[in-house]
């Protein structure tokens, strides 16, 4: 163990390609870029969070070259050398792993990967489960955020927890991940109280996540971590499997731990999950901006500007901005991306 | 009988409340100055429609003041003297009798009453029962285009004819106006091929239609009409009967005729009637402006300007305009002044 406080470092996913809140969301303006359930945009929220525990300097983004603008527009101040720059989206492990090759320097150093666009609240639990996982980090485990499921839901992975065996005071050893499941699969895993979901956070050391790389996945470890990496270049990027840090090492790892959550969590992953953080009419209906109905029910309507009228329609999600409506059948929300590949490139 | 040729006047009616196509029509803009069907307006097209026939100097419009400036913009060149103001609206009666009384100096002449935002074609055959229509006019009878009904429509007037007394080429003396009917006595009446449906549209010598307001409005004629009738004033007009000129007249007279229309007409009465005239897709959706869909069917999309998306939804009309969206169940766009009085005034 550490004989010294570790330095906290946060490294911030800031990529995404819009699809999920599309036309509000695109590939030049992310979900995190949005201000959905505050005047504030989702990465600021993100980095207010964080900022009382974690010092500006150490707070680190790993984003696309064509989001540096908007981002150091939308985070006034950050140096140019906390950006870490994808040279193109090849999923989490090579994001991760360009991360852990800029503090490579300070192997005993914990580093939080948290996404930019995840609904999280109450900041002081979110902090104080924070820590928790920290100390777990700091005797070398890998460590995931479980969210405890509310319901069975099929478009997250879970986590298999062994509560017998505890680790620390909030953690528990992992028995295994397990993919996104069927309905029927997730009804079970909720039942049993065994598995949480997979939040897409993780907290360890550098060392430890070098480590990891070097032994589940050589291809990314040679190419950006080993000892003579050379220089990152677009062309040595884009020859890296595109794959997640879940597939490339969580689930191969005999180190991984899970601290379930004590904060209030959302990946607000489609439009679909405004109808949990707003306030419904009586006829179930929510919205952002000015809604007019009539005889409508179970509706979600955004509006960036203008009005959204609804006459005799049900379970509908309409969002209007200045170019595009879109209407989308509720349940078909989670598919948008299927839409997106009908527009012009 | 006119030992000479008498004139044909048009008097067009431009009122109505922009209530059936909004958001794209307004009380601002009703229908008849919309661009649906082609580049040019309705009201654009009723008057090239007739203009073979009628000189400009003879086309009168009778409409609120509000859009007295937008039709002088739509068709250049209108003298102000065939502007007929209506100071506010109180139904189709009183506005003929407006329009009558602007006349009243003419008895001999033929007056074609034409609402200007009907679909009509082609020209060539519309005049050739306009012609056929004044003959009749000319003969003493106040005469009606009846439309052959190809659907049992519960949204129109229907007028029953007497087969067996055919006047002149064309026509047929009427034996009743039948007010909407319910579904199965639509049906009723378009199997029985002796129903027209009412199109709104009027063929008759001024002095007869004068002296059949005498005849059956003396209110109306008192007020407007009559040789000692005096000044028009706001006040003296918004003191007469709301009231249709079918129910104020047609119903009453004995020298009611119709014309049964060789031309094809719609009055476009609601979205839904896009489905009749716009190509529809294998999907069966129609669109004006730029739409993309999936797995949608039955759906009329209007972007007046940007671009509709539709994911997963059947039957439902969509219109965009620059401020607002509009989502309606087809079935219900009928009743889309029901939504409108929700709107802020």
């Amino acid at each position: 163990m550490a004989s010294r406080v570790p330095e906290l470092h946060a490294v911030l996913l800031v990529g995404g390609r819009g699809e999920r809140f599309w036309p509000l969301s695109t590939p030049e303006k992310p979900k995190q870029f949005l201000r959905i359930f505050s005047d504030k945009t989702m990465v600021e929220e993100t980095v207010e969070r964080i900022s009382s525990l974690i010092q500006g300097k150490n707070i680190h983004y790993v984003l696309p070259p064509h989001l540096a603008d908007l981002l150091r527009k939308t985070l006034k101040g950050i140096k140019k050398g906390n950006l870490i720059i994808e040279p193109e989206a090849r999923n989490t492990a090579p994001a991760i792993a360009l991360a852990a090759r800029a503090l490579r320097d300070k192997p005993e150093a914990i580093m939080a990967v948290l996404p930019a666009d995840h609904l999280i609240k109450p900041e002081k639990t979110f902090l104080a489960d924070l820590k928790a996982a920290a100390i777990l980090a700091q005797e070398g485990y890998l460590v995931t955020f479980g969210i405890p499921p509310d319901r069975p839901e099929t478009g997250y992975g879970y986590i298999e927890v062994n509560r017998n065996k505890p680790l620390g005071k909030r953690g528990f050893k992992v028995i295994r991940f397990r993919e996104k499941p069927d309905r029927k699969t997730a009804a079970r895993y909720v039942k049993s109280g065994n598995f949480l979901w997979n939040s897409g956070m993780f907290i360890w050391r550098v060392g430890s996540i070098i480590d990891a790389f070097s032994r589940h996945h050589p291809g990314i470890y040679e190419a950006l971590l080993a000892p003579g990496s050379g220089t990152l270049t677009r062309k040595t990027y884009s020859k890296l499997e595109k794959i997640s840090i879940d597939y490339a090492v969580m689930e191969k790892a005999s180190n991984a731990a899970v601290v379930p959550a004590s904060f209030s969590w959302d990946d607000v992953g489609s439009w679909t999950a405004l109808e949990r953080h707003l306030k419904s009419s009586l006829d179930n209906n929510v919205n952002i901006g000015k809604l007019i109905y009539r005889d409508s029910k179970g509706c979600i309507a955004v509006a960036e500007d203008g009005q959204i009228a609804l006459f005799g329609v049900r379970d509908l999600v309409v969002v209007k901005t200045k170019d595009t409506v879109l209407v989308c059948a509720k349940e078909r929300t989670a598919e948008i991306k299927k839409l997106l590949s009908r527009l012009d490139p």
